[in-house]
């Protein structure tokens, strides 16, 4: 009952989650670093680049044999090769000189500035004209201008996105420390549920949570593991609880949507020694969220109602899997859309409430359309593609109201 | 170079790029559903509810016993007992009666409406006391009020969020039909590049394309190929293109920097019988990008320079990768900020370009700070976190000028 909670407001709640610490880290190649999240900051083995290279194609010259080529008066150079791909020019470049060169080509002694090849004309022979003059160091990129040997490329931290996979190969960093993916098991409880497989008799409901919180976990960096469905038995709950802890990094409960089922995982936390870091968060929907830890590892407590453990694990969960994913400081809605709210929805003050709403667009504004329907409509779900939180101080949104839509990603 | 490009407009490259069709289906467990593409609407195999359930915790009641009950006035009922979770209650409820529910419970014949727990209190024996008449259906999900039976709940196309395998786990839909995840093989060719274990000699450079480009694919759902560094030697790059072809839906050749070595590509890609259907595209950075096509496969020939592949991939061949992997109608931007520019960046009319910039905030106000470097500036990618797109009709964007930046999502 909602009596018998002891509710933390959202801060509370999000700051007793950041007490949990990374999980331990391993070693990976680079072909499977992406996505993964690195341990150590990684710092450049070398200058980037290690020379002088010409940052587009043309010709490396000595710039002052340009200067004030124009059009209408240009500057005759004579082309003395190109710089082979792969390779350095073997000679140097002398006054009154030009050498081919593609972009990345390592600008030869005695070259300071690259003409592009679009301000030039081929002449007779090996002449070349040059129709605008160029500065010392223009279109070139200058040693270590790029990246400097012990700069922090990757910081410790980050979950490697492309650009960051490119940057170790770049280095030659062959292997790297990064987190393990910390392991999340899954238990179903509730002598209602049954396998997705079964046909529910009536009263029974099939089990939603074990799959869309798999598909949440897996999705934010973890390791699931899925450990069936549990009738409301203590021993049979406390059981199988001890069985998935010793496999994992987290252990996820999920139902008692029925009151006595409530106090059963309650218990049940208590006779595995977990300590109840808090029963019940000033949410709606997930007012009845668990969270207790058993040694250094997160034990929670979820609501049965799908909606409810969908959306607890949107708020509360995934910054908790990304920070034992060993994640800091990531964004956790970096989509966010200015919105105005198509309806009034009433709240109460004193709760956070995480609307479901889908955005539209009506004579070029966006509004937010808050989906109707409580939490034990999957529907709901389905068709919102994000949130809009009100505030526990507000008593609602008014329509017409602008909003912060927390769009998600993909 | 740029004169010989047969240029398209970008609004030109994609539409040819949507003439690629999916690759064919295959069939999944529910457990490895997420994140796949549906290849067949899902429809509700039944209504949901399939019969009527509590949307409270509370007392499944005859609404019209309740009429005008209030903390002054309560109305008294009999308390019947309760709903058992995973089945039904065996008896009707009848005037003057309630039968205590949890969410999700059925809701007993004879009884119309639930009320929440919160406006009751229990009284002597089986005495309840309600101090907050309801209305009939009040706190009651009707039978087929969340989804009716043949309702698409998931249509094709769609990559299968956690929310989507609940519902399917909800329908009890073990097993469904999704696509193929497409193979993409990436060759990198170029004299001067060498695999990242290897130390570079002067006018070398590791491979990053090939690791950038990969981690871009896995992460838009397809299955990679490594294909190794190729020379620029047209029977080597021909052959082992050929080999890559036979087992991978889509072939990216990434190099090319140097003048030669496009001509290369392109007379290549014409050996193996590969029709050009563009070569160079009016953007910066990436303009020399090729697209072919052998039989139903894209061949795609990318820019060497690592950030220039970065883009073009972020702008062109993600759509692609999702259409090839089955999927509709994706957003390809979700997250777009409002900011204004910390300075001046000139353009050139007739050409689209896609400055990196970093978000800033300065005075609660958000800024996008261009991050100054050419296409060689590989560190330009690692610290930005979006685009600004200045269009082909501009001449650049002035100072302090709002502009909407593309966010790279997680």
């Amino acid at each position: 009952m909602g009596e018998f909670l002891n509710l933390k407001s959202v801060a509370q709640a999000r700051e007793i989650l950041r007490e949990f610490e990374p999980v331990d880290v391993e070693t990976v190649n680079l072909q499977e670093a992406d996505g993964r999240v690195c341990a150590t900051d990684i710092r450049a083995r070398e200058d980037m680049p290690s020379s002088a290279r010409a940052a587009m194609d043309g010709y490396a010259v000595r710039a002052k044999d340009t200067f004030g080529a124009s059009d209408a008066v240009p500057s005759f150079l004579r082309v003395r090769g190109s710089v082979p791909m792969g390779d350095v020019f073997p000679d140097s470049v002398g006054a009154g000189e030009a050498v081919g060169i593609s972009t990345g080509g390592v600008v030869p002694l005695g070259a300071d500035a690259v003409v592009m090849v679009e301000y030039t004309s081929e002449g007779e022979g090996d002449e070349l004209e040059i129709h605008k003059g160029v500065a010392p160091g223009e279109n070139v990129i200058r040693p270590a201008e790029d990246i400097r040997k012990e700069d922090v490329v990757i910081p410790a931290g980050r979950r490697l996105r492309p650009q960051d996979v490119g940057a170790l190969a770049a280095f030659g960093i062959p292997q790297l420390t990064v987190y393990r993916r910390p392991r999340v098991a899954i238990l179903s409880t509730g002598n209602e549920i049954v396998a997705p497989t079964e046909t529910p008799r009536p009263g029974q409901v099939r089990d939603v949570n074990q799959y869309a919180l798999a598909a949440q976990a897996k999705k934010d960096g973890a390791c699931v593991l899925l450990g069936g469905v549990a009738r409301d038995d203590a021993a049979e709950i406390a059981a199988r609880c001890a069985g998935l802890l010793e496999q994992s990094d987290m252990l996820i409960l999920s139902g008692g949507s029925s009151v006595g089922v409530r106090d059963l995982t309650a218990s049940v936390l208590e006779g595995l020694g977990a300590e109840i870091l808090f029963h019940g968060i000033s949410v709606r929907p997930g007012k009845p969220t668990i969270l207790s830890r058993v040694g250094k590892k997160p034990v929670l407590g979820m609501p049965g109602v799908p909606v409810s453990a969908l959306v607890i694990y949107d708020m509360f969960v995934r910054p908790l899997t990304w920070r034992m994913g060993g994640e800091r400081d990531r964004e956790e809605w970096p989509a966010r859309v200015k919105a105005r709210m198509t309806r009034r929805v009433p709240s109460v003050a004193g709760r956070e409430d995480y609307l479901r709403v889908r955005l539209i667009s009506r004579n070029g504004e966006t509004w937010a359309e808050p989906i109707m329907g409580g939490s034990a409509i999957i529907s709901t779900m389905l068709k919102a593609n994000g949130y809009v939180v009100i505030p526990s101080h507000a008593e609602g949104v008014a329509e017409g109201e602008d909003v912060e839509v927390l769009r998600f990603c993909g």
